[in-house]
């Protein structure tokens, strides 16, 4: 096979820069940042945004996907003193779907000193966020965070506001470390964070901060470099993905992950059940809980930040999918079903759920309890056996919690908007409010090609009501597998959703690069347009297919209305008008006082 | 100039054939509707769709653009004995922007056989829809409405029904003609049609009815030939535009809109006050009453269906936009500011107001009450100069009606999600339910280049709310001029809105097409897939991107799970498993049954 050049994308974005905040309790945080410069010509100050790139928008640091990113959290995890370094599990061939003699077991470069880094819990510790959290300890995780929330903003809010209707959200003016340990307390939101991932910056996923995405990738069946795998994850986090989960099947699974983790500037899920299944060659019945059990282990032990884990999909409730339109669409809920059908037992992801809370808590690996039963068309919304799944999966959340686990809740799927917020309202009840990470939803079926715009409808809509992540959904979904002009596309989607949400919850300060996107419209500053663009290279691209020219970025006017006669211009007639109209109707009311003062007489005496 | 080749694009849609209603009432009534027929092996009846794109996809059907459409309301305009045929207006060199001698008069063919057709009504009679619907009169073109709508149900709901919220409309189980003609009368919704537009297909704009969507089209700065500008119309209706503003500026208005509308299937608005700009070479303040009605008429007898018109845009309200980020963002309200500013005189469209209701009646003309206070940025939305002016635009609906005038009222524009519901409340309640039609709107600033997406959000919601129509919005808005590309995309992108809206209103039949493809997507009915799908090409080429050989089309798998293990083939398993359960459960009843029957020993006698 020949060797395919892939370059990883560590371009800065355009008048953009990173640059770091200081921890104030912990002096040791060091929150990356992205600062928007605005042309001079503005007079405004630079547009700082929440940003998501990692080291690889900062042309500052330096790139070796060999040596993988800086442990940023190393540091704060082993001050904690409750982690202990150990071998670790050995990697064993099926790990990489090796069962057979066949398979090419050099074609995949291994990731360099991965053996003897292995971290876990200290012997009766616990070592999640919840934990720390709730024995109100504000870790170096919380504060990094809080700050990454402000978008060091310096005003609470911005001066335009058109304020927000939160829909029982608690969104503060300013989150302080404090608010952030207080919501990972209580269950309302979680922080993602393996501590065998310390490269990870933190991020946290709840109702009361703002609305975050997640992206999904998979191996590619024919890879020819490491670096292609990789640039995958890079380019999803370049756009703005806040999580990633990796969905790779088949080979080399163990070995892309650990490439992709050592790699991964934000917290990485997946759903162990497909890597397991791997081991079973695909035979859903074979699967048991000690493979299972050890497939945890193994991605706990590389630093997977969260599990999807359909526990939910009981013996039970298979049966109410029976007349579904389009049955069990999620896979791993369909092959939990299947596993309950075959042995006519309780789905073993339910009876052992303590005994995975176990592993969950050694790691701080997160639960994402999978919505199993999840409808896969708009008239298997809100059905019995979605709904079902759901109560099964706050019962859960409480044995989680009992745990100290932090844990959020998968949601649907495919939803017509007049039942986006039933399916909100009983999420928030019967999980209570642990946070809601929703597919979508899609709010049709008839779209195939462009559902990422009818999911991002539904996405938008279910991210205002309140909740806190939202899983992209790219244009080949239900037809293929998205290349990377498709994840680009999903990803400023679904940026577009989670904004769309954010305002309309009142985020304080979602609203400052709008107001300075629009002064720059209303000012004909077109670079300025561009770079405060969600996609600066798309808008400029656009932009030069019908002015081209250079000079066309500094003119008046816009393709739309021409040189000629333009609407944005005329609002200077309307400002010097009013000023007008003010200064005529207060030389009216002079003219009255003095009149009124001269004794209200119609003609003056004369003499 | 080289003469570039433009093809019509006349080809019928994959699986699909045009077919024709035949009315009851009015026995010349031909509705068109498209049928989608299913592969064999689903069993099911053809899916029967709403289809806007005439002539031009029926395989049978001749198209000669230089002949124009079939004239389908010619009889039936002149069999109400209310018109008269006159020579009508001459056109002048003005009219297509001659006003100096530079210009080359040969660069646009003529429309042939204008001259000697046009159509206005006797003196003293009123010819609008509205009027006839007042006088309980059911007219053809309410028939084919009827007719259309019901999208040739026979069953009034889909069996598999969410229902739907219709958030305070009235949308009756089938459309009957009366209830067309009360809804008209009702003034709640408007037909847009003409008598001078007799090729136009009936078509009907209010909330008790499908949600429609607009595409906006105009002129090339540079056209090499007349089939350019045809086809720029013929592919919007192609991809589902219910209705067609022609916004073209600049030299040849007059004669490529002649063509335009010869050749026509759906209703067309025109913005007459741009014309009337061009008359007077772009400077606002020498625009007068004189030449404004003047391009009424002339648009009038050319056939345009509706006008927008910036009457609501008045001298006390100018002022209200002094603090707004953007100011005045619609070009024809800025027109009218830059008019009213400059005279220091009340808006002549507001004055003459009533003399306009004249030139509508006599045309059947329907108005399209213009924002040109609609917000142009988040910051400005909902606003004082926003609210007034809807109200102005109340008053003047109710004015339009005394005339029996059919008027629908334009909306923004710019606005979060959690203050949509509030404009469609104020313009429900000042405009007594005339039907609003929206320009997205758009949730957010910051996605240049990603508008459609942007505004889709909020135009799904207001569609939901009581919107009829929305106005569609491609990517290059804010950036450039739409190429053919981004009206596809902006096209299918308000088709996803306007259906997840008529979906959550519960539109009966609305979601016979979702199940159709959902029930093909569970039986791996590809080809079914791809044919039921708003965009078939588009589908079919992103499954070929990953599944290219032909075989994959009939595959009982997809790109997803690969054929492995796959989600949808557990369904079966499911349905076994239920209907042992099922029969288990029926034998243990029938074993308690004879248990108890047999006197509830535990243990029988033995002999």
């Amino acid at each position: 096979m020949s060797q395919k050049t892939i370059e990883i994308s560590t371009e800065s974005f355009p008048a953009s820069e990173k640059f770091y905040v200081k921890g104030e309790v912990h002096k040791d945080v060091d929150v990356a940042l992205r600062r928007i410069k605005l042309h001079e010509s503005a007079g405004e100050d630079d547009v700082i945004i929440y940003d998501t790139s990692g080291a690889y928008t900062d042309n500052v640091a330096e790139v070796d996907i060999r040596k993988g990113l800086k442990k940023i959290r190393a540091q704060w995890i082993k001050a904690r003193g409750d982690v202990e370094e150990y071998e670790g599990r050995e990697v064993k061939p099926e790990d990489n779907g090796y069962n057979d003699a066949n398979v090419n077991l050099n074609n995949i470069e291994v990731f360099p000193e991965v053996i003897g880094r292995t971290l876990r819990a200290k012997s009766g510790c616990n070592v999640s966020q919840m934990h720390y959290a709730r024995k109100g300890i504000i870790t170096p995780e919380m504060e990094y965070i809080a700050i990454r929330e402000n978008l060091g903003r310096k005003q609470a809010v911005a001066k335009n506001s058109k304020g927000g209707d939160s829909r029982g959200a608690s969104i503060p003016d300013f989150i302080t470390p404090e608010f952030v340990r207080d919501e990972v307390a209580r269950g309302r939101a979680i922080i993602p964070a393996n501590i065998n991932h310390p490269e990870a910056e933190p991020m946290i996923i709840g109702r009361n901060f703002l609305v975050k995405i997640n992206t999904n990738i998979g191996n590619s069946a024919v890879t020819s470099s490491i670096e292609e795998e990789v640039e995958k994850m890079v380019w999803s986090c370049r756009w703005g993905g806040d999580t990633l989960m990796d969905l790779s099947t088949g080979n080399n699974i163990h070995n892309t992950r650990e490439w992709i983790i050592r790699n991964c500037p934000v917290p990485v899920g997946t759903v162990p059940i497909y890597q397991a299944l791997e081991k079973v060659d695909g035979v859903a019945e074979d699967l048991t809980w000690e493979i299972f059990k050890d497939t945890l282990i193994e991605q706990a032990e590389q630093g997977v930040d969260y599990f999807t884990i359909h526990s939910g999909v009981r013996l039970a409730h298979i049966h109410l999918t029976e007349e579904r339109v389009t049955g069990i669409v999620s896979r791993g809920g369909s092959i939990m079903a299947k596993w309950c059908m075959s042995h006519h037992a309780e789905n073993f992801l339910y009876t052992h759920f303590e005994e995975i809370c176990e592993v969950m808590k050694a790691y701080d690996v997160s639960f994402s309890l999978g919505d199993g039963l999840r409808p896969g068309c708009i008239a298997d919304a809100n059905d019995a056996a979605q709904f079902a799944e759901l109560e099964t999966l706050g019962e859960l959340t409480k044995i989680a919690w009992k745990h100290d686990i932090q844990t959020m809740i998968e949601g649907p799927g495919h939803v017509p908007m007049h039942l986006i917020q039933e399916n909100m309202d009983k999420q928030l009840e019967v999980c209570d409010e642990a946070p809601f990470y929703t597919l979508g939803p899609l709010t049709q079926d008839i779209a195939p090609g462009y559902d990422h715009i009818t999911s991002a409808i539904g996405a938008a809509m279910i991210g205002w009501f309140g909740t806190a992540m939202l899983c992209y959904v790219t244009p080949k979904e239900h037809l293929g597998l998205p290349n990377k002009q498709d994840v680009r596309d999903g990803v400023i989607t679904y940026k577009i959703a989670a904004h769309a949400a954010d305002l309309a919850k009142g985020h304080p300060g979602a609203q400052l690069r709008d107001d300075a996107i629009s002064r720059a419209r209303f000012d004909f500053r077109w670079e300025d347009q561009f770079n405060l663009a969600l996609d600066p290279y798309r808008a400029r691209e656009f932009h030069d297919e019908t002015l081209p020219a250079a000079g066309a970025k500094v003119a008046h006017f816009c393709s739309m209305c021409g040189p000629k006669f333009c609407s944005m211009k005329i609002s200077q007639d309307v400002r010097n008008f009013a000023k007008e109209e003010r200064e005529k109707a207060k030389g009216m009311k002079e003219m009255a006082k003095k009149f009124n003062d001269e004794g209200g007489e119609l003609y003056q005496k004369v003499g």
